[in-house]
């Protein structure tokens, strides 16, 4: 069985175990005061090019999304997102747990338009009642997006002025950074993405690791009693080093980045096998997501051999279904599918 | 002045006061052991025809939904509304403070429709990754809605069967529910009300008392040590008194009906008043909170006379306004505002 | 019957239910911003002595406590108090309903020691892993205490410079404050009170209203966006003007503190009644709320003319009861019990 | 500089991080429904001789005392606990963030008397206003506790009967638990404490591994939906895998104990070490946590070579310490302390 099912299907990238491994009977202090998460955000720091940047490490993206707007917003406010965004749709109220609730915009594959922000926030004070109303305290977008979608430069740019103009912090969720960062389609460093925003993550999980992701403050905003608020929050991990020696290994050599090329350069092979075949593509995604519209026959006699996701249903015969190139897709494994494609196809 | 502000502009129609003043000296226990909560609830079990309904008395109505919602919702579910719904929309986030999110459907004027639910509902359960969104726990409506809108008898009983067929409570926030039930177009008793959901809540800020609202659990489901919970959550008023007394004086010689008469009478003649006028109306709502579209400039020349509700803007020139009546609207009152109209449109 | 059960047996004092009933038909905007409010706010702040007093209007005590608590810590802050603090013990967890910890001190007759409060503060912070810890964020006092004590002005001085001297604001619970003024032992004024806390309440429910307490913020340090957190808390009254009526009247001519005075001239005649007969005093309190201890047998007897409240279990054969003495205690109330006294004893 | 700083101070046991490094590459689904989960569960459940448990997987201890409380409790409950538990004193509030309050009873080295918790249960029960207080609604004990104490058989079999009698779950925090089995003076199996209790967990953290803590329920009362529980906290792992590998190598030929038997090997010689050197010990544990009172002048030397915890101070010149032994313990570790000890007091 070759999986295609998600980018988190396998262990950590052979490098970041292999370093796991060799500082295994080290001994170090608790929750994240050990030297590997020092070195490790003095590195992230570096990649971003941003001297005075904070970063914490966490555990898992809801984890994160949680703490993160959580600590962020005042009691009167919410958070502004996708209709379709993870934190809306796919964390089973972790947001509203916290006390704040979700403002869903419209998403267009994924993404949010800076009109419809506009429109929202002005319709919130130009309502004489706004006083009962939940205060848009923060946006939350992700890059890329749930549906793989990419925002570009000058969206990005508008959506950061338009936050900025209304004084509420923007929150880029990159539980897949490596991978839209690596895209050929994006226009966009990581050094943007800092400065754009006020707060992201850099994710760990999905990108090479066992788990964990880095959260940058980069307004020298990070909410007082960080740690504090992280415990409160169960979220606190006794082996900080854990995180610490693993971010450690990624933005080494530029593994991180290396990563996200390769799932990058895996996922333009995917798009070439559907292409080839015909295969209806759902959404036009440029990242390491591929969502695409098979018959449910087909899905039955791919299902023999591989793992994918399912999607949504598309109507009575047919069904989205998603497949996901990572760090660890094999090239034979392509072409495998590829070989199966032939035979389904034809 | 004159004010067709809101439902609540007045203090309490005068039976109601009335009766707060005779008994004010008498001494009872507290937190709802007096003989007034009791033979309250008496009553409304019998305007309601329903002898094992539970009845529960709060002070006012985001508390009544807060209170409701979060003490029969189970940990992983979230309620659904229309995203024009007062807990969706007006409630600055209650319902998300009690860590369950509000799961948002179109809303038609205020209502929601069957169709969109069934949908909502397949859609959910038919999602593989179900078990990482908030389950749909609870459908909350509105009778009257926040636009003044309600639904038919037909209309609710496709909502309460598919509300029992998904195991899910119906809840009907009452808070106006007086002037609709005495709606000319309602076709409705409170007994079917009832009958077709699981809990409701006649309301009393808006229909005659200072403060209150009845909950009514009408198929023994009230919550387990729901006192406990109210206390918990800032909710249980000391002088129960007073809220017993007032439900008392208004199931007391039909006087709740006799007031949503009332005020339905002059929300016909108020809206006959502004058709006279050639006013446009934004909704056709049949009960008593009327939106007209009016421009800046007659908003201008009005305020001076009368008070109303900015509701939202219609285009640079023209807004939409709501005129509210209720048990304090005066006759008199309704003729002023014709005659201004006669000069504002002439 | 004749009650001692409690301050909150009757309505409201005949003045302000005289205020209601004239006011009644009045046209106001709700929410707190009718003319009333703005009245009582003025009147109170001259009470006080404090022109940029904040003075804002909730309706009970546990849901007050709940409010400023919760809006005035931060997210790694508790609260705290003393273990039989009306917040750590009566109040069905409605402060962890916020998500923050009570810090229970010891009580003593229900005062707090700056001993221990000083030795509570220095050991957290003497504590190296305290970031782990719940901090030490408000400090929660009740004037009178739940037993009926009062903190004298060296008490109150002293807690008050710990709290300032840690960066504390010092929340005083005055549910029963005109009690506490007005009491012969007492010997700090209202204007006292606000200089020494950053806010406190002063009690409407059992000082002669039907419901409210008016909180004082003193050192212009009301939560930014109280309104909405109020309205998010279930806690915005729509009809305002029930409480501003009434917190109007009761602040006209001395009202509150002649409500104070006559209560406790009844509680002094109270004590005189049970040391003439010697009943034991379970605790020596100086204000309205008397405890004393009775065998089961007399409390039998005694519990067919008159109610009061269970305190405690003594031993097998005696029992800590209540009784409260209020506005309403009428002086041939306290005749009827000397009478039955009489009899009981001899 | 040699570490008894903690158990958590080191990676994970050679075996466990060994199994990761094999499994790697593997492909497998997330979110804990992979194979190594399965089996993890399978060797729990036959290590504890109960085929009916329900074991789930959570990431840390914090986290999984918020999460197994929260999901429990009902809404009017809350959690009994020793003053000095984890839950109490060093979670910065998690429990209380779930909305619950922590019932206090006294701490006895750690550990809770039968007779405080019968008390406490009878004191509320008796309490006439007990509608208006928290409701024990489950005990938390810790085994080992926070001091390295042990509950005997005897002890436990009292506080089971008790929860059972007022219908409160027994949880059992085993963050050490492995180390509390393998005790010489422990006279309880890991069978016997999951028959005793409701709910438990096997600490895997703090006895080698990287993270994680394996749940246990006993009684068929694992609560519905857990898993969408988990997510909603924040707590549900991407990579299951990294929990299952893990419990899966410490559950094989007994791996967990055999780390527990060492540790407490190491333990013994610790005190031997300390007693042959006259230290005083602070309190008697017989587990891997030894607290030992320094004057402040050897603990300064001391930190020249070796770590260890400040726990609190005991007077102007004296502190109490803890030394931790864990799986990672060298014997030439213990050598060198015992030589340097020799030096220090002669």
């Amino acid at each position: 069985m070759i999986s295609f099912e998600s980018d988190y299907i396998a262990g950590a990238h052979p490098k970041v175990i292999e370093r796991l491994t060799e500082t295994n009977l080290e001994s170090h202090s608790g929750y994240g005061s050990d030297k590997y998460c020092e070195s490790a955000k003095e590195k992230i720091k570096k990649a971003i090019g941003m001297d005075d940047a904070e970063v914490e490490f966490l555990v898992g993206g809801t984890q994160t999304n949680a703490v993160v707007i959580s600590t962020m917003l005042q009691d009167h406010q919410g958070v502004i997102a996708a209709k379709t965004g993870h934190v809306s749709a796919h964390e089973a109220g972790a947001i509203e747990y916290t006390g704040h609730k979700v403002l869903e915009l419209p998403g267009y594959e994924g993404k949010i338009h800076g009109d419809d922000l506009i429109s929202f926030i002005e319709n919130f004070y130009g309502d004489e009642s706004h006083d009962h109303m939940v205060f848009p305290g923060m946006v939350y977008i992700s890059f890329p997006t749930e549906y793989g979608t990419l925002y570009s430069r000058t969206e990005l740019e508008e959506i950061s002025r338009i936050c900025h103009k209304y004084n509420m912090p923007l929150f880029i969720d990159g539980a897949r950074l490596g991978y839209g960062l690596m895209c050929r389609q994006n226009d966009l460093t990581i050094s943007d993405i800092a400065k754009l925003c006020d707060v992201f993550y850099i994710g760990g999980t999905k990108v090479g690791a066992l788990c964990g992701e880095a959260v940058v403050f980069t307004k020298n905003n990070k909410p007082a009693h960080f740690l504090t608020s992280v415990k409160k929050r169960g979220a606190l991990l006794a082996k900080g080093r854990l995180l610490g020696v693993q971010f450690d290994a990624l933005f080494t050599d530029d593994l991180y980045f290396e990563i996200g090329r390769y799932a990058m350069d895996m996922a333009e092979r995917l798009k070439e096998i559907f292409s080839a075949h015909g295969v209806e593509f759902f959404i036009e995604s440029p990242t390491n997501q591929q969502f695409v519209v098979l018959s449910n026959n087909q899905i039955e006699k791919l299902r023999k051999d591989f793992a994918f996701s399912f999607w949504e249903k598309k109507d009575e015969d047919h069904t989205v279904v998603r497949f996901v190139t990572s760090w660890s897709t094999k090239s034979e494994e392509l072409d495998a599918l590829d070989r199966v494609l032939d035979v389904l196809f034809n």
